[in-house]
């Protein structure tokens, strides 16, 4: 089922599904729970997302060991209101609620034109276009918001309130993959930033300041001690503070602020999360002028949609399977036997 | 009750309102409809947005003398799902359509826990932040998005399909008035371009791009052939695109595009408007984390919190009235008396 090829471990994406079950299983997961991880991180390799896939197995690992995640969690769904499904994660892993909370979710939109799910006390440590991507597969709109330990200061500010606070948004199509984006508040991601410092390049403009509030072009001077800045000056950071206020307070979950410090690499603490599922079929909504409107953006040279570069990989790899570092291979086969 | 001050006339709020409504009803519009157009405008003057201000009567009178608008439409509240309130504005202005449509949304939002406010066949040529106020004003959490005639390209392209596209969010606070933003997709507001090319200054990187499609910083250039950029790049063009489809096509409405050349200065042709209101009650919120992040906030030297010099302009023409320039002031006399 594996094939090397060079530096590199092809699997297909079954192989990679059980390998990182293997690994969840081994410290501590229960067979839900490293199911429902796995099929998310396989889907962010499969779309050729590499920084949600499996390279993040260690630190769910670390997570799990360091008992910031419990890997048995079993989530508590309720109904606080008509449109409103609420999951209690049980400090578990995103993926586990959201299996949960998204048909009910999707089941509440259809019914009541609108709905939110809200998950409490869970850690989201995974790409966020898979639950809005689920959801326009049915035909409706969706949009999410999660936030995390902070690293992105105010607009004009210097200490760090914000996480890189992601919102993504699905719009269903009528003739293919529903159109999807996934994007930070923060200018970079933290992660990028780090591989920047590690190869001795430089950031673009506005993607942080250093200790002393300057801006900077310099990786280092960002992580030691600066901070990252919002995307688009202060119109992304109210983008940020939005998003923070809408993935916590919003249902009594904590803000990025009260997360505290990230465990890991930029690792996640265990927080809230809000999904928006709207029913165009309920609401009156046409999908024409849509259709015509992204076929503007399409037939434009230099523009594109979003999505478009992951579902050409997802196509490849359904048909041919993922390569995988052998370096990250290797790690991983560790991280499974023990 | 308006005394001459050097070249601006002062008049207390209740005055301008008087000669608002003066102008809109002169020109056909009913009591309903010029009372409610005058109250959104006297709000922005009171809060110093002149922009949004009696400045725009003109555009006003322009888009009802042209037969754009309608101003005796009397619109009709239907509720197509318990989450879902629908308003048809009958081609009247936004506001007398909020006016009769953000009492029920509120309501439904209470019920429901999230529900919707759509607009449709509605000219909004407002503020958009007055209705994210008044939902926030009355402890619900609101979002707002409308879109507009296409000046804006997507990232990478060269022909507009945007509007300018702005967004509102609004966040109850338990001692005093709600934080509020309200935003353009597009980097720079098309009237402050045009200020800009008049009065010959350069726009700052980023505004813009020329007719061949190159980064200026020429506002003839931009307006001249040219076209608008969205704020922040390509994760802003994406903002402009999440709010063209959910400000239309989600409930049947227009697209940017579909709205064709604007009339006049940039003004608005009919299209939709969407609500979304959130009740924190429903939802479990909490007030004590979100106070600590706007406190993290507000506390930094640099940073502030939006809407801050709106409320410092409020308390103060609340007390003495609004400045408006002469000859402004004398343009709004002649529109009065034909």
């Amino acid at each position: 089922m594996t094939e090397t090829a060079g530096e590199t471990v092809r699997l297909s994406l079954d192989a990679l599904r059980a390998l990182a079950v293997q690994v969840l299983e081994r410290h501590g997961c229960s067979a839900a729970m490293a199911g429902a991880v796995a099929d998310n991180m396989t889907a962010a390799e499969r779309d050729g997302a590499a920084s949600h896939g499996v390279f993040r197995l260690k630190g769910h690992v670390d997570l799990l060991k360091g008992g910031v995640v419990n890997g048995r969690a079993e989530p508590v769904l309720s109904r606080p209101a008509p449109g409103a499904v609420r999951v209690d994660a049980g400090l578990g892993f995103a993926p586990l609620a959201l299996a949960l909370g998204l048909p009910a979710l999707a089941e509440a939109a259809r019914e009541q034109g609108v709905a939110a799910l809200t998950l409490t006390r869970t850690v989201h440590f995974a790409a966020l276009w898979p639950e809005v991507e689920a959801l326009a597969d049915q035909g409706l709109v969706a949009l999410a918001f999660t936030s995390s330990p902070p690293n992105v200061v105010p607009a004009g500010g210097r200490v760090p309130v914000f996480g890189t606070n992601p919102m993504a948004f699905a719009w269903p199509r009528p003739d293919g993959p529903p159109l999807v984006w996934d994007q930070a508040s923060a200018a970079m991601a933290r992660g990028e930033i780090m591989l920047h410092a590690r190869d001795g390049h430089t950031l673009p403009e506005g993607a942080g300041i250093d200790a002393e509030g300057r801006p900077t072009t310099d990786p280092k001077a960002v992580l030691d001690g600066g901070a990252q800045l919002a995307f688009g000056g202060y119109k992304g950071a109210l983008v940020a503070l939005m998003v923070d206020l809408l993935a916590g307070p919003l249902f009594g979950e904590v803000t990025s602020l009260e997360c505290g410090a990230a465990a890991t690499m930029g690792g996640p603490q265990p927080g809230g999360e809000l999904i928006l599922a709207l029913d165009p079929v309920r609401l009156g909504g046409r999908s024409d002028g849509a259709e015509a409107l992204l076929a503007a953006i399409a037939g434009q040279e230099g523009a594109r949609l979003p999505g478009q570069r992951r579902f050409a990989n997802r196509a490849r790899s359904l048909a041919e399977g993922v390569d995988l570092p052998s370096v990250l291979h290797a790690e991983i086969e560790a991280l499974a036997a023990g």
